[in-house]
């Protein structure tokens, strides 16, 4: 019998969950191959996560790294975007379930991502938002700038104190990333702007449990990096646990010592866990997960018992590399995304791949406007040169984006003057109490986004 | 007795409630008289409105077209921005209180502005959005691009031409520019991104309950700025009253006839009510208000009786120079707020100045990417010569924003590719079941702003 291509015969079906780094990276790998792919996505728009902190800090806005799914994929003529929620998996069937929705798939990509976590202390996100959506981002950037308006207006000394402290809670490259925009904003951009207060007397705490910031960076990284900090006005305070946040107090224990600090503002940059599919596709599965709620994945990407269904990203577990997981950064993501497109396109042709192998470009953080510090592994440097690496790296990364260009001439604009015109204060209206910024389940939210 | 200068005095001090044109301008103008300043603001932001209607259509963000008033207020040393939100208004013992604050005020300025009104109607502003603030205009995004992607999921056809027809209530400047920009949005800018709908089969319907599209503008404008809509694509329907809204359904009434259209998607561009403190004031003062809640004001713009409290912008109703009101423009309230703060200045160098009088620089509006209509009195165009008429007037007025430049450059990138880069859902979650997608009270509101 000759070898003929049934042509009868519907194409190969690959369902993609979650438009982040490694779905989208996926999707784009698949746009020209002979299959049928349907990228799924509660958000119309894949988000640029690292630049995250400045839309956080009034320097961009979200649109400015967001980037609508069905543009990026609009000459993919194979790909389907679908605007929904997975709500469950039937592994054995081949179908994502969404709500009363049931998709049939031959190749599945699970690529949801992680939340910020609070190590079982869910009761700290009220006084300590995370940063992992658009809508953090906003709620983090009304804090800020409404926690400098309310110490503009507070009469008692001790009060102001504490809305002019701000602490951010986990030192890597968020935390320290956000720590530095805070302080350059404090002590440079806003220190005109106020009759009452002066923003120099904002102290900018920056916390973290190990014995250095951005512990995956190497040792002599991490101590330039706590240099700039401290030359930027941040406290940076090593091998400090956080034990209890309310509204107003955080407290801190520091070898047996514990110590109390009244913060209007905490920032949470500390922990992360998987999204919930992780867990959901264990148990339909069989396969396991980590204590992170990540899905432990075998040398190829694919779970134990399913050839076809693959986790990638900060969903997945991948430790056939050093016997240690792959860190949930964008580069891991990406890799992992054309990893299980090319398998899948050689599946197709009947062949097979070697298992998958990251390869690591280094590390890097930013921390205010001219320092930064960056890891190659080969080479480290710091200091304005790295920053302006850090430019160049994010500015070729998002060229998924229309306003690549805009993004780049606005931080050049702020770079010089300064400035940050995103400095919007929305969601949320004012108390007039005076005192009630930051609102509570009675509020009228007008909005949304 | 020799005239000196009593430097034991404290300063004359003007309390301003409103940072929008006119506010802001007035706020300006006394930036470096010999006064102290007070501008109290719910926000701490100026917005520019009359863009407003390009955020809501995904073509800039919220922040390209708002400034932080402590940033352009920052020059001012006489001046101080408050956040906060007037609750009351003592014009005997000269207060303004804000909550459990008072404060004490020699000049009062009153520009709260107006926001959107219903005609009664409140009922209908949860399925017609109006555009007033930032929040209103990522409302009515979410709910458009929305639209879009549940039609792309619903396989009734009936059920999907209600979620393709969009209706634009009120054919002033605001109606036909959200008609425009939705028309242009369908038919050009993401008619490449679906693919299961076909984005020319959207319907945009602007109703105008007179004769005629921009009643204010001159007939023959009118009827070109119809023909433009009409060829973008818009139905164009005058004398056409809406008699009721619903989620799903809207009713017209064209003379004695009645019409039923499903519409999933319809926002509000038909009328104004100015903001509760004019009609608080005129009740502590004995000044009248008129039926749209605006303080009728004397020709010096102050309020019967309290020749120290003047009121401008959409909450003044000003009758003195031909009779009709002025309308709730940009530009009205700016002169308001110069002549305010001048007639101030002149005061209290014992001087006065004649009455207020507006001067009209005309009207415009723009109608898709490369049309637009300008009504100056003595010269009238439309088309390609009015649109960049209507950008350099625009970009002009930005003149307050640090990215002046970035919004023209985006609006040029903008032109030129028929991008959107501003497409984002944000705000409410994705409802699972398909169907629930503008929420309720019970969503998790994840943000705001």
């Amino acid at each position: 019998m000759m070898n003929t291509v049934d042509s009868s015969k519907p194409p190969h079906h690959v369902v993609i969950v979650g438009g982040g780094f490694g779905g989208l990276y996926a999707a784009k790998a698949l746009g020209r191959a002979d299959v049928k792919v349907t990228l799924i996505d509660k958000r119309n728009f894949h988000l640029f996560q690292p630049l995250l902190y400045q839309v956080a800090t009034g320097s961009v806005s979200p649109a400015d790294i967001s980037s609508p799914l069905r543009s990026i994929l609009s000459k993919s003529k194979n790909t389907k975007v679908l605007l929904g929620e997975v709500t469950d998996i039937d592994p054995q069937a081949q179908f994502v379930i969404l709500g009363e929705e049931a998709i049939h798939y031959d190749s599945l990509i699970l690529a949801t991502g992680a939340k910020h976590s609070y190590f079982g202390k869910d009761q700290w996100e009220e006084f300590a938002p995370g940063l992992k959506t658009v809508e953090d981002a906003i709620e983090m950037r009304r804090r800020i700038f409404t926690a400098f308006e309310a110490a503009e207006k507070e009469t008692d000394p001790e009060k102001r104190r504490a809305w002019l402290t701000f602490v951010i809670v986990g030192g890597g490259p968020t935390g320290v990333e956000l720590a530095g925009a805070i302080a350059e904003l404090a002590y440079h951009t806003m220190k005109e702007d106020f009759r009452n207060i002066d923003t120099n007397e904002a102290q900018v705490l920056l916390l973290e449990g190990m014995d250095r910031v951005l512990p995956p960076f190497a040792t002599a990284l991490s101590k330039e990096a706590e240099a700039s900090l401290t030359k930027l006005g941040v406290a940076v305070h090593t091998k400090t646990l956080v034990t209890n946040i309310n509204g107003d107090i955080i407290t801190l224990k520091q070898g047996d010592e514990f110590q109390q600090i009244a913060a209007k503002t905490v920032l949470w940059a500390a922990g992360v866990k998987a999204s919930p599919l992780g867990k959901l596709l264990t148990e339909r599965t069989g396969a396991e997960c980590d204590r992170a709620g990540r899905a432990i994945v075998e040398p190829d990407l694919s779970i134990k018992g399913f050839s076809n269904i693959f986790v990638i990203g900060d969903l997945a577990h991948f430790a056939h590399q050093n016997g240690k997981p792959l860190p949930g950064v964008a580069p891991v993501a990406m890799q992992e995304g054309q990893y299980v497109a090319t398998l899948i396109k050689q599946r197709l042709k009947g062949k097979t791949l070697p298992q998958f192998s990251y390869t690591d470009m280094g590390s890097l953080a930013v921390i205010g406007q001219n320092a930064a510090v960056v890891d190659l592994g080969f080479a480290k440097f710091t200091g304005f040169v790295a920053w302006l690496f850090w430019l160049v790296v994010h500015i070729y990364f998002l060229i998924e984006f229309d306003n690549k260009l805009l993004v780049m001439i606005q931080w050049g604009w702020n770079y010089f003057t300064r400035k940050r015109g995103a400095r919007l204060i929305t969601g949320k209206e004012m108390q007039p109490d005076g005192n009630r910024y930051y609102g509570s389940a009675n509020d009228r939210q007008l909005v949304s986004g």
